[in-house]
Formats: structure tokens, sequence, C-alpha cells
């Protein structure tokens, strides 16, 4: 929660009217019916208390991606893992590549760590590169990763990330890779670290059904992590039941709709370069990005302008590394993005 | 969340066939329909983000409890309040009657904190005396006080409750006060200090919707304090979107069925007396209570048996200061009662 001010997130559709929201990078396409009508159904059983374990979503999850139940913890969302990782970690000496998720540092601070900032290069269109492995070293405890990067898009090059598992393991620092949008990209599970888990490893995957099936308001994430000690310190940080009862069916539910981040991605192959195209045409300087959103710098008072008319995107200068000018918007539909262009044409009067 | 072992609550009916769940105090008529239809409603708004200042929830209970939008919070359940209450606060020197809820000091480990016990005497039938003010020192950080309590439904007399909030004043202690059975019980309101809140004061009241809504399966509590910069230390716990779209809608209009509480203590005061004598009768010490649930001993291997036949009451050998035969049940509809009773004639073979 907030108490009342200091909220730099996107998709606050609550603080103004807002008609159009593209500052949360959630599927297009929104919620699956199937995923609607398990909350509508679960709406039943409120009464009882959840189930602590997650028991069948964990089941589940752990068989999609080729683990053990053990291996898996589900969360209110995935950005209550990253508080809970941090608070059981409660490294000294953390690695983090900014820009990034801006709660990846507040969890830190939470657990009272002050991390060192390994800045991306906007000449080299923010991509981390292999500069990064002379940086892991053993005083290292923690190198956070996202893959593609919020907000630029970008994605850790598959043979790099390889690298730095192996860097890691050498140094035994833990490796946090957020993978929360890998479902809407294209190469999807090809880019996950999933597969390449070993026992003993510090390695932490972060997942959530927010984004791929339209559940951000539901609030469920889980954790991939073949460290079962470690995870069970991170159940010790909070409550025995913060996965509420909703959102288990739900998530059962949305794993029945594989089809569903698919068709949010047929929608983006066609949409985001056509997206790009239109921005960079309107003198924006947009970075190619894996994900679901595009990052484009050049529109100082963009957000302000935009916002005034109800139309939300994500005004990226409280980022650590950016500035006045950076934008992130999420790819919607040709419908939404075109009503979104002709806001920015009428707001820039070009 | 739970990984494997160790889940040593009520409510648990996950793990075996339940046919009865007289483990969790909730209301005995469960969650009210304008609820239920509030989350069948909010299945249409699970795309966007939950709204992460909880605006109208906040206002609604600050105008319901005479403060300030600003004195309150709102959490993902009670239950995640009382680790962010740790964790914000992180006291050296806290006092923890017992035998209560386990999740207090499970909290205050999180934080680090060894909490000092105070344990409540059986021969006094569990109530906290005047006793406790001896113990309240400018060493004490923190008391932390459940009233009813959990799990021996006894209410801290009104006048020592004053008198513990004037010395904890004094004293510079925070008092954290477990208010969430308050509204399932005769005295209600009376019982709570949130008439007493004045500017500075370290008291943090603890609420939840889970009892007297029926809706421990959603997950919504709140917290009431006049420090507000201590609840921003709170929020800065956790992530900003902690309590979902449909638990936010849930409790806006749970507000608006202020005879559904009603409707549950109604019940209750007929249905506790009667469970009460009938306990009794079949040779259990049961215990005076002010709360929604009853408290008895004598009963050493009624929990095992019981639940093999699906019906779940809570065994409370693992709570601190008591032991084998301690059980706690839930009062519910006469129906249900009489079907517990019949389960224990039968088991029991009296």
């Amino acid at each position: 929660m907030i108490l009342d001010k200091g909220y730099g997130h996107g998709g606050d559709v609550y603080s103004r009217h807002i008609r159009l929201d593209f500052s949360a990078n959630v599927n297009p396409f929104g919620t699956p019916e199937p995923v609607k009508a398990a909350v509508r159904a679960a709406a039943e059983e409120l009464s009882a208390y959840p189930d602590p374990y997650c028991g069948p979503l964990r089941e589940k999850l752990a068989a999609l991606n080729g683990l053990a139940r053990e291996d898996v913890i589900c969360g209110n969302g995935a950005a209550e893992l990253i508080y809970q990782f941090a608070m059981a970690l409660q490294p000294k000496n953390a690695l983090l590549p900014v820009p990034s998720f801006s709660d990846y540092e507040s969890a830190l601070a939470a657990a009272g760590c002050e991390p060192t900032f390994y800045p991306l290069e906007r000449e080299n269109g923010f991509l981390l590169t292999e500069d990064i492995l002379a940086r892991i070293g053993p005083e290292t405890d923690l190198l956070m990763l996202c893959s593609p990067n919020n907000p630029t898009g970008r994605s850790v090059p598959r043979a790099l990330l390889l690298d730095i598992l192996d860097r890691c393991r050498e140094t035994k620092t833990w490796l946090f890779l957020d993978e929360c949008f890998l479902e809407l990209t294209d190469e999807g599970k090809a880019f996950s670290l999933a597969d390449r888990l070993g026992d003993g490893d510090r390695v932490f995957l972060l997942r959530a059904f927010t984004k791929a099936y339209g559940m951000a308001g539901l609030r469920l994430g889980y954790g991939l992590c073949k460290d079962r000690a470690f995870l069970e310190r991170m159940c010790r940080q909070g409550q025995p039941w913060n996965v509420s009862t909703p959102a288990q069916a739900a998530g059962l539910t949305a794993l029945d709709c594989p089809d569903w981040p698919k068709k949010g991605r047929d929608l983006i192959r066609t949409e985001k370069p056509w997206l790009s195209e239109r921005l960079t045409a309107l003198g924006f300087a947009v970075l190619p990005g894996d994900a679901n959103f595009l990052f484009f710098s050049g529109a100082p008072g963009l957000y302000e302008t935009l916002r005034d008319r109800g139309v939300l995107i994500r005004d990226c200068a409280n980022y650590r590394g950016l500035g006045p000018g950076d934008c992130r918007i999420a790819v919607r539909t040709r419908r939404e993005n075109e009503a979104l262009l002709k806001a920015i044409e009428e707001a820039w009067n070009v």
C-alpha cells in the first residue's frame, strides 16, 4: 500500500479520470473469460481461509516447469516475492543494473541493503553486455536481473545469461532473475532459466500471472528455486495465507488457457513494429525491445499533456538512470494504439 | 505461504476431507450476498492494477472510526499487517502475553526479535490482570495484546485496558491491540480503543473483515494508528499493490452491511451458552469467553478422533502455554453445533 504520496509506478487509473491506460504492461486482451468465471465461482468460497500450501496450483506450476512442488513458492503478486526474497536473503553486497523495476531497490532497502548500481548505457540501447561478468565476484551476494527488462524491454542475450549463471555458480552469488514479461515475448520459455536449475543452485526465477493473463488486480505471482531451505526462509517472512482463494482458483484456470498469452504475442508481433515506426516518425527515439511494451525518449512533458487528456503512459523520469522525456507504453490493440497516436499528435501539434 | 509442513493453524480444510469446520472463527452465516456480488463484479476489473492507496476503502473506514484517511492502513488480511508492523518497528524488547495468536511471535521472529513471554494463568481463566502494568517499563518497546484473546476468548477488562494505555503512554511503549474479534462480541466497539487514539500515540489497532463478514479467503484487514510516519514505514516493508481489487470492492460493500456482524452476534448470544453447557455436561472444562468461539480443556485425542470423522476443531496443544487436551471451537449454527456434539459423543462413547 501507499499511504498518500510517493506512488511512482504505472497503472494509477484511480487518481484521475483515465480513458486509455498504456502505463500498465498487461496482455492487450485483458483477462480470459474462464479466469473471470473462476473468480466468480470463488465468490462462493470466501468464508474459509485459503489453502496455505497453494497445493494444487504449485503442483501444476511444478509440472509445467519440470520441477517439484517444493521448488515452487506462490505470492500475493510477484511483487510480494521480491520483498520476501530480499528479506530472507538480507544481502550485504547486491549488484543491480539500472534502469530497472524500482521495487528491487525498495525491497533491498526494506531489508537494510544499499545495492551497488550497475549503469546500463543509453548509447548501447541499455543492453546488458558481458562487461557485467567481471563485476560478479565472490563478494557479490546477489545479482538482480530482469529479462526482458522493465522499462527498456531489452532481454539479456541467451549466451550471456548462461555465462552469468556459470559465473554466479563459481562465485556463490545469488541470481535473482525476473522473468515476468517472458511469456509475452516471442522467445518465451526458450529464454527462461527454468530448465537449467540444478540442485543447490542459488537461482530464483520470478514469474507472474499479472501480465500474460491480465490478472494484475487479483495478485498472483510465483517463484522457482531449487534451494528449499531458502524458500522456507522466504515463507517465514510473512503470513501463511498470503495467496487468496480467488487468486489460487484463477491461477489454476489460467494455466489451462495457454492460448491466451499466445493470442497476446500474436497481436504484439504485428502491432509493436507498426507502433514503433509511427513513434519514430513522430520524432521519438524508440528502443528495439523484446517485451510487450515500448521504451522511447525525446518527449519531455508528453506524460502530463496526455494525462490531462485522459491517456496514461508511463513517465520514466523517476527511474534510476533515466530522465525527463523517457517514456514507456504498453502495446495494445490497433484501435487503442491509434487512439494513443492521435492523442500524441494532437498534444504535440504535429 | 507454507512450503510443506509446519502449518499449525485452524482452517486447514485442504489436507483432508472435512465436512464440518469448527477450527476457523468466522461468522456462522458466512459471507453476505452483496459481498459475493461485489467479488463477482470485480471479476470484470482484474486486468488493471489495484488502487495502491485503497482510497475509497480507507476514506470509509476512517469515517466509521472517527479518524482521518491517513490514520488507516489496509493489508492483505490482518495477518500481513502483523508482519509489516513488527518489521517496521523492529522492537528489541517486546512483551507478549501467552497463550495468544502464534503469528505475533512469528512476525517478531521475522523482525529479529525474541519476545518476553508473559504467562496468563490457567487458574485465573487466562484472564489478563493488572499485574501486567508493573511489567511495562521504559525499556519495553512493545506490548502485543489481543482482545478478545485468541484462543481463550477472554477480553481485556475495559478499565484495565485504559490503565494499560496510560501506562504505555508514560513509558513510551508501543501498544499493539488486535481487535479482530471485537465485532462479533456483544461489547463490540465499546471495547475498542479507536475513540481514545490521540495524536502521537504509539498505539496500533488491528482489525479484520475476515471474521465478521466471512471473508477469510479474500484477505482484507486494516490498522488504525495516529502515527503517520510509522504507517509510512509499514508501507515501505512491502509492495504498493498488496490489497487486491476484489478485496477492496468487497470491503467497501461489507461496510454497507452492518447488520451482518449483528446477525452473527445475535446467534452467538444464544448458541454460545447452550454449546458451553453441553460441552460442560460432557466433562470438559469450558472457559467463559467473550468471542465467537469457545475454549475448553480436558480432551486429549479429541482433535484427531474428530478429524478422522471429517470434523475439524482447533487443537491448541501447539499454543505457547497450552498443552494436550486444550481445544478451541467456533460457535456456529444450531444444526452444525448439534452435529459437532453428536460427533464428539460418538467419538467419546459417552
